[in-house]
C-alpha cells in the first residue's frame, strides 16, 4: 500500500507537469489528483517538490525508451515505416489527449534549463539515455555510430519541436509532417 | 518616454520568459529588470500579467520572421547552405548566452498550451505566423506550396526541438545536427 501511494504520487505528477509545467503544479493538485494526504509528499520526499520532480524526470525517461523500442525496434519491420508509424502514433495519442498529454518532461525541461541545476542535470541525463538507447537500436538496421546518432538526434528534437508545435496548434500536422522528415533522414542514412 | 517604459516592460518580460517561463515569472522581477515602477506595468497593461504576455508573444513573432528572412532569403545563397548556417548562428547564439536565450514563446507555449486559452491563441497565432513567412519565403526557391510548407515545418519544429535538448545538455550537437538534418530535407525537396 506504501508503494502504491508513491507509485500513484509519481504518476499524478508526471501528467500535471505535462499539462501544467514544473512552477504551474503546487503540491496541493498533486496530493489531490493521487488521492493521497498531504503528508504523503514529504514522507516519501523528504526533499519536497523538487526531490519528487527530480524521480518523476527519472523515471519518465527509461519508461518512453520501453515504449520507444516496442513501436522501432520490436517489430521486424521497415525503418522508414517504422518512424512513420511511431510519429502518426504519437500524433494520434496528442490529439487523444486533447492536446495536452505529449513528452513528460520538454516543459520541465524549458523551465529549469537556467533556473534549476539540479533539475536541469535530471532532464540532460534522460535526454542522454534516449540518444545512447536509440544509437545502440540503430546501429542494428547497420547505421554506424556516428550515422544512428545523428538519427536519433534529429528524431528526439523534430519530436520534441514538434510536440510544442501541435499543443500550440491544436492540430496533428506538426507532428505527421516531422514524422516524414525524419523518415526522410533515415532513409538518405541507409541508402 | 512613455513609450521607452513601455518598450523596456516588453523587453525585459520576453527575456523573463525565455529563462523562467510565464508561470515563474513575477510582475516584481520585471519592474526591476525593466528599471520601471510598479504601478506602469498596470498603467500599459490593464489586464496584468496575462495582456502583457500577450503582447509579448505577439511581438516577438513579427522580430523572428524578419531575423529568418534576413539570414535565408536576404543572401544570393544556396538554400541548403543558408539554412546550415542558420542554425550555426542559432547554436553560437544559445552558447554565448550560455545556454539561456533561445525561442522567445517555446516555454511559455508548452505552459499554457493546455492551461490558458487566451495565451495558446497567441502562439499559435506566432508559429502560423512563421509558417506562412517561411512557405512563402522557400516558395522563391522554387518549391511548390506544399513542399515549402512541409520545409518550413521541418525547420520550425526541428529548431524549437533541439532547442529543448541544447539548453539541458548545455551542449550545441543538437541544434548543428537539426540543421543538416534540415539542410538535408531541403535538398531533397529541390532536388
Amino acid at each position: 500500500m506504501v508503494t502504491d501511494t508513491k507509485d500513484r504520487i509519481l504518476v499524478a505528477t508526471a501528467e500535471l507537469f505535462r499539462r501544467n509545467g514544473y512552477t504551474g503544479t503546487g503540491l496541493k493538485q498533486i496530493v489531490a489528483a493521487a488521492n493521497a494526504p498531504f503528508g504523503s509528499i514529504y514522507h516519501f520526499f523528504p526533499g519536497g517538490k523538487e526531490q519528487l520532480a527530480e524521480e518523476v524526470i527519472r523515471t519518465s525517461g527509461p519508461m518512453y525508451i520501453e515504449l520507444f523500442e516496442l513501436l522501432l525496434f520490436e517489430p521486424a519491420t521497415d525503418l522508414c515505416d517504422g518512424i512513420e508509424a511511431s510519429f502518426a502514433a504519437a500524433a494520434q495519442m496528442v490529439e487523444e489527449t486533447d492536446y495536452a498529454d505529449a513528452c513528460p518532461i520538454a516543459t520541465v525541461a524549458l523551465e529549469v534549463a537556467s533556473t534549476n541545476e539540479r533539475l536541469r542535470v535530471a532532464t540532460a541525463d534522460v535526454f542522454t539515455g534516449w540518444i545512447e538507447a536509440g544509437t545502440a537500436g540503430f546501429a542494428k538496421f547497420g547505421l554506424d555510430a556516428d550515422a544512428a546518432r545523428q538519427l536519433t538526434i534529429t528524431l528526439v528534437t523534430s519530436l520534441e519541436g514538434a510536440f510544442v508545435l501541435s499543443r500550440a496548434l491544436r492540430d496533428t500536422e506538426p507532428v505527421l509532417t516531422a514524422g516524414r522528415a525524419v523518415a526522410a533522414t533515415a532513409r538518405a542514412l541507409t541508402s
